[in-house]
This record gives structure tokens, C-alpha cells and sequence, in this order.
């Protein structure tokens, strides 16, 4: 199959109808389809299909065991309603980087292998990057099993639904210690290639980034017959916070959003008793989104004092700075004819691996920068320039006799 | 049955075990075990049990159709998390005044019913009163018919489901017009009662009320990559729509409650597409009503121009002021000893009914005016009190050998 057909056979899976957007959650019946996709694409190239310890699905190419392996890859999950792009670009342009780099009769010295990471958005459960944490041992096991989607399902109980065994997960260094380089590509979530003129760009870092859960908690109480003044009333604390967090974030340069809530008992002729809001923060670096975290929680708290309601705060993930491998950035630059470096707001499970070995990021162009949204897009042109681009740093990378930088 | 068995007996049917709320939503199956808890005191009691055409349950002594009947009752459905208070405390009072005027030998020289309105709290389908405004032909069968819940279920599905026949809904002036006088007991909904230091009390009037969908639509997006410039998030412009409302009905004497939200696509990691929230207003006046809900537009419109988002108002229902029948209800407050007359903000069946036939309230303190709320209560001797005062109200109606006032 070509980039396109493999584009196309992926497109309809997991797609609602009424948004557009995908609903490819962790183990649910849609990435379930993807996963068999993976597997299918694997063996129809005659690549050895394994799945890892902790989900994760690899198609290798020799022996990883060799060590010093050349990866490939991203995810084929989404966030609710996403788009089309985020995750599946990359690893559908590495299958089609593996059959250029075949059809250009490469040097395969080193082992090479394609993966697609599990539960990288952290739709169900909460956690971003689920597969690769657990795999670098940033997410402990005790702690996943603990991780619960919205219907109480446990993550071990959908993933023994799934086929794969939960009692195995855990940090995996026998196998990250084999990889020598995972480079990942990705669609652009942003305009910076836009403004450089540029199909291409290479990842120079990671904004800090977290997520946290604020729970402001009231009293329920009739919206007709309750005096403003006996109100307790947490949608208005929330409110509030909404607000200071917006101000707080583009005081500091930093970003700042609450996309995600949940109220009780969320009737209309019912004061809330409990407004659950998630904020997603980040900012270039961690002091700065420290700062902006403190802020907001202590707005909110002075609110609250106000509106006689209470604020519980989370950290639910919280991921420090990622500065990509210098001499692997610099060396797909160079390949790449001095394409643009730029840093991004998102994480990636580059951005997870990057502290345990050397990850580079290749960055394809959005037009419109939107992204987790169903109208996230890139130019057809430009998705096969991400790919020749990948094809290029791949060769390159097996073409070593040596570990690389 | 006795007023405490029959309230032991009621108490743990619909209740959730974490909250301690009620879920008997119109037709759920909560609901369906309350009705058959009807038709068993009513049949115990040798009354005769009818449905009408909209699905409102009866239990009658006598003959309905010589007319100038006396009906008690209210409702038995909840709001999400409701209390116990609201409506069933109606319902099993009216059973234990009926054996009371059958322990006094009271005369009854008109027919006799207690009834159960359907879906009052409009918890599921969106609209409050669905039995007595159908029968009322305040809502056509054509609206209730459209009515969907958050399952996208159909009113009408959900009738039939339970066994009612959807295709006789609608105006039942027949029914309403054999009606003489319809008193209603309810747990009051505020702390009036306290302030007065009297067990029961009267209605004089409902405050005019409404509920008003808001819309907010913006561009779903990256959370971490979108700079806030690039941002139309939706959650900015309904933060402020909700402090504005507070604000608005703060200034007018009125009271305005954002208490019930949904996000779309609702991820934690993208700024919101939609947010949807749901207004609920009530003021002394329909004007100053009007008036609060114009001034609250006005300000989401002003922001959503900032914000770069946009907003749909949808009025989902409206009830103009009720005065309740001045003659019914000055013969109450005297049989009552002259109990205190107190209007409410809160929305009922006998305030629907009141503009096709002379209705009354009679409420019961409620120590903490909590309401909507699994933390609702009234002390047993004050319900028993309550009983008491609708028995002689009940006794003192029966007694009449020609119409009421």
C-alpha cells in the first residue's frame, strides 16, 4: 500500500458521524481496529509483529537484540473528536518511509523497527503517554492500575478485555536499552512551518507541561427558591478560575486552558454541588509554569472564600522540560538541508523517551495550526515531503556501522 | 399503612448509594417502581385506581364525573440527586389526610382524588410539569413528542416503554373541568416557615420562571499549541456569562443559576468547541424577569465579540407569574388558623393548573431551607402537621354541598 492508500484504509475507523472528529480511546473497539491495522500493515511488509510488556506494537526489521536500533513511529489514538492527523501521520509515514528506504535499496546496519505507542492522549483514563511512561518507568505500574475511565472501568480490566496481559506492565530498560534513536514525526500543532515557508522542521524542545484537577465544592440547593446570600454556589468559583487562568497565563507568556468539565448534579434548576474543572498548562519553562499554576490556584481560592465554597487542587501529570538530543537534532537538520528547529506546547512519547535515550522530533506542516479538532489538516504535497524527510534521516541513521550521537 | 410506614416504605426506592440522592426521572425505572407503589395504597385503600391520557396517576372516591371534585396530590419524580422531601412528601400525605377524613367520618359530598403528576421535575426530558402542562394544553403533543433525553431517547418511546400509550397525550379539559379545588402540600423550599415559627404555611403566588439554553460555540484546539491570540475558546465567554448572571440578578432582586453544563468534545488537552449551559431565572415580576435575561445576553454577546465565539439563546420553557385563587386560599390560611401566606420562587403542577382551575398550596417548614438536595429534610412532627392542616382543609372542602370558591 502507498502513503495514500494507507490513508485512505485508516480515515473511516473510529470517525463519528455527526462531529467528524475520533473517538480512538485506549483499548475501545476503534483503536482496537487500529491495532489490527498496525499488524496488518506489519506482516503484509513481512516485518515480525511483537507487542511489548506494556501494550505498545512494534514491526521489526532484524534483531532488535542487536542493539542500538533505529525507531520509527507514533500513535493511532485521538483525543475526543480529534482529527486525522495527530498520531496516524506518523506512523502511516513510517511504513511508507520503511518501503522508500527498501525501494532505494538502503543500508539496514543497524536493526529497525516501527512502533506505535498505546494510549498516548490519555482520552480514557487521564494520563497522557501511558504506553511509553510505563515502558521508562516514569508511570509505575501500582499507579496505572489505579487509572479509571469515566465509567469506572479499570485500565488493567481494559486492557485483559483487549487480549494483552496487565500483570506484565511495567519499565521495560531491556528493551529501550536496544534503541539507539527514535525519531518521530508528527503533523505541526501550530504555524510556525507556516510563517518559515516550510513543509518540513525538526523539534528543538518541549514546553514543561501538567495537568490539573480543580474540585471547588458547594451545597445543592434549589435554583428558584435559595437566596442569593445562602447560595454556595462552585460554578461561580469556577467561573472565576476560568477567567484568572486565561489572565494569569498571558501575563507570563505561558498558556493556560479548562477544556474539560464536570458538574453535580447538573440540573438545570439545581445549584451545582461539585464543579470539576481540568486545567492544561505550559509554558517554556517550569518556573515560569510553576508560577502560573500558583497564581491561578490561589485566584481561585480567594473566590472561594467569597462564594463560601472550597477548592481541592490535583496535579494529575505534570512533565518537566524536554530538550531533544542535541547531535541527533543537529544531524536531521543538516540532513534535512538546514530545515526550521522549533519548539512545541505538546508532548509526545519522544518527549517521555527522551530522558532515557536520544529522540528527535521531524515536524510536518499545518496550514492552519489547528489541531486536536476535526478540522486539523496538512496538504497532501506536504505529508509526502514528511515522509521523503523521514525516508532521508532514516537512511542516514541506518547507514552507521557505529551508535550514533 | 400509617404516614411513617408508608414514608419507610418509599424511602429506598430511586436512591443512589454514593450520594444519597434521588435519580426517579419520568419513566426510569425508579420511577416505574414509585408508581406501582401508587396504585398498591390506593388499591389498599379500596380507591379507584385510573391513569389519564397523559400518564398522571389517580386514585378517586366517588364519582369524578358529578364534578366540582376536591384533588390533593403532587409528584414523585426527582431532580438528579434529589431529596426525599420534594414531591413524595405531597403524595403520601395526601394518602395518610384520606384515612384521617376516614377516621373523623368526614362528610364527602363531592368526588375525592389523589393524584400523581408525571415528570415534574423535567429532570430527563428538559421540561418541567410535563403531566399537567399536557393536560392544561400548555405544552402540545407535538412538543412533548419532540422532547429527547441525554440518550437521545424520545418522550414518547419512553412512555410507551413503560406501557402508556403516547398516542392519547395532549389538552384534557374533560378531566381538569370536573375539578372543583386542587391543594397541593410540598416541603417549603426556603426558610420562610423558620423565620416565622410555624409548621405550615400557604402559598400566595409563584414567581414567573424560565430556563434558557446558551450556546456557546468557538473552534476546538490544541490546548498546549494554539497561542491564546489564535484561541476562540467557547469556556471564556460562558465563565463570564455565569458572573454576569449573578451579578444581573443580584441587582434586581431576582435570582439567575447556571447549574447544569455539557462541553464539547470535553478533553482536557483541547480548548472547547461547544460549551453548552443551561439558565435558570425567577423574579418577583415578569419585567424584572425579562429584563435580568436580556441584560445576561447582552453580556455574552459583549464577550463573545472578544472572544471571538458566538452565542445562540434558546428559551426551553417559560411560566408567567401564578397568582393562586385568592377565595381558596383565604379559606385555607383561616381554616388554618391564619397560617402564614408566603409566595415562592419555585415552579409546581398546582401552579399549571391554576390558570384553568382554583388551586392552593400548603407547605411544610423545612428547617434549613435545603432543597434539590439530598441534605432536603422537614422534622417528622412538622410533617405530621402538615398532614393534619390538609386533612382539615380536605374536610372542610368535602363538606361543601354546592361549589367551592
Amino acid at each position: 500500500m502507498t502513503f495514500e492508500e494507507m490513508w485512505r484504509d485508516l480515515l473511516p475507523v473510529g470517525r463519528d458521524a455527526r462531529t467528524g472528529g475520533y473517538r480512538r480511546f485506549a483499548w475501545n473497539a476503534a483503536d482496537l481496529e487500529c491495532r489490527a491495522w498496525f499488524r496488518e500493515q506489519a506482516e503484509a511488509r513481512g516485518l515480525r509483529y511483537e507487542t511489548d510488556r506494556n501494550g505498545n506494537q512494534w514491526a521489526v526489521h532484524g534483531d532488535l537484540a542487536a542493539g542500538d536500533a533505529v525507531v520509527t513511529g507514533s500513535h493511532l489514538d485521538s483525543v475526543p473528536d480529534g482529527g486525522a492527523y495527530d498520531g496516524p501521520l506518523g506512523v502511516i509515514s513510517s511504513f511508507a518511509a520503511y518501503d522508500g528506504l527498501l525501494a532505494r535499496g538502503a543500508d539496514f546496519h543497524r536493526p529497525f523497527a516501527i512502533v506505535n505507542f498505546g494510549d498516548e492522549e490519555g482520552a480514557r483514563f487521564g494520563v497522557a503517554c501511558v504506553g511509553s511512561r510505563l515502558a521508562a518507568g516514569v508511570l509505575s505500574p501500582e499507579q496505572a492500575r489505579e487509572l479509571r475511565d469515566a465509567d469506572g472501568v479499570r485500565l488493567p480490566d481494559a486492557m485483559a478485555a483487549a487480549g494483552y496481559d496487565p500483570e506484565r506492565i511495567g519499565a521495560d530498560p531491556e528493551l529501550l536499552g536496544r534503541i539507539g534513536a527514535f525519531v518521530e514525526l508528527h503533523v505541526e500543532q501550530g504555524r510556525h512551518l507556516v510563517d518559515v515557508d516550510s513543509a518540513v522542521g525538526v523539534a528543538s524542545a518541549i514546553w514543561p507541561h501538567g495537568r490539573w484537577r480543580f474540585d471547588f465544592h458547594g451545597e445543592a440547593n434549589h435554583a428558584g427558591t435559595t437566596r442569593l446570600v445562602d447560595r454556595r454556589d462552585p460554578m461561580l468559583t469556577y467561573a472565576t478560575t476560568v477567567l484568572a487562568a486565561r489572565k494569569k497565563a498571558r501575563l507570563a507568556g505561558a498558556v493556560a486552558t479548562f477544556g474539560k468539565v464536570a458538574v453535580e448534579p447538573n440540573g438545570t434548576n439545581a445549584i451545582a454541588s461539585l464543579v470539576r474543572g481540568w486545567l492544561d498548562s505550559r509554558a517554556p519553562e517550569e518556573e515560569v509554569l510553576d508560577q502560573v499554576v500558583t497564581e491561578i490556584e490561589r485566584a481561585a481560592r480567594e473566590r472561594a472564600e467569597r462564594d463560601g465554597t472550597s477548592v481541592d487542587v490535583t496535579r494529575e501529570s505534570y512533565t518537566p522540560v524536554v530538550e531533544f538530543a542535541g547531535g541527533l537534532r543537529d544531524r536531521i537538520a543538516d540532513r534535512l538541508g538546514g530545515a526550521p528547529v522549533l519548539p512545541t506546547g505538546a508532548g509526545h512519547d519522544a518527549g517521555i523517551l527522551s530522558a532515557t535515550l536520544p529522540t528527535a522530533m521531524v515536524f510536518v506542516r499545518n496550514p492552519t495550526g489547528v489541531s486536536h479538532s476535526p478540522a486539523e489538516s496538512a496538504e497532501t504535497a506536504d505529508c509526502l515531503a514528511g515522509v521523503d524527510a523521514l525516508t532521508d534521516v532514516l537512511a542516514d541513521l541506518l547507514s552507521d556501522k557505529e551508535a550514533t550521537a
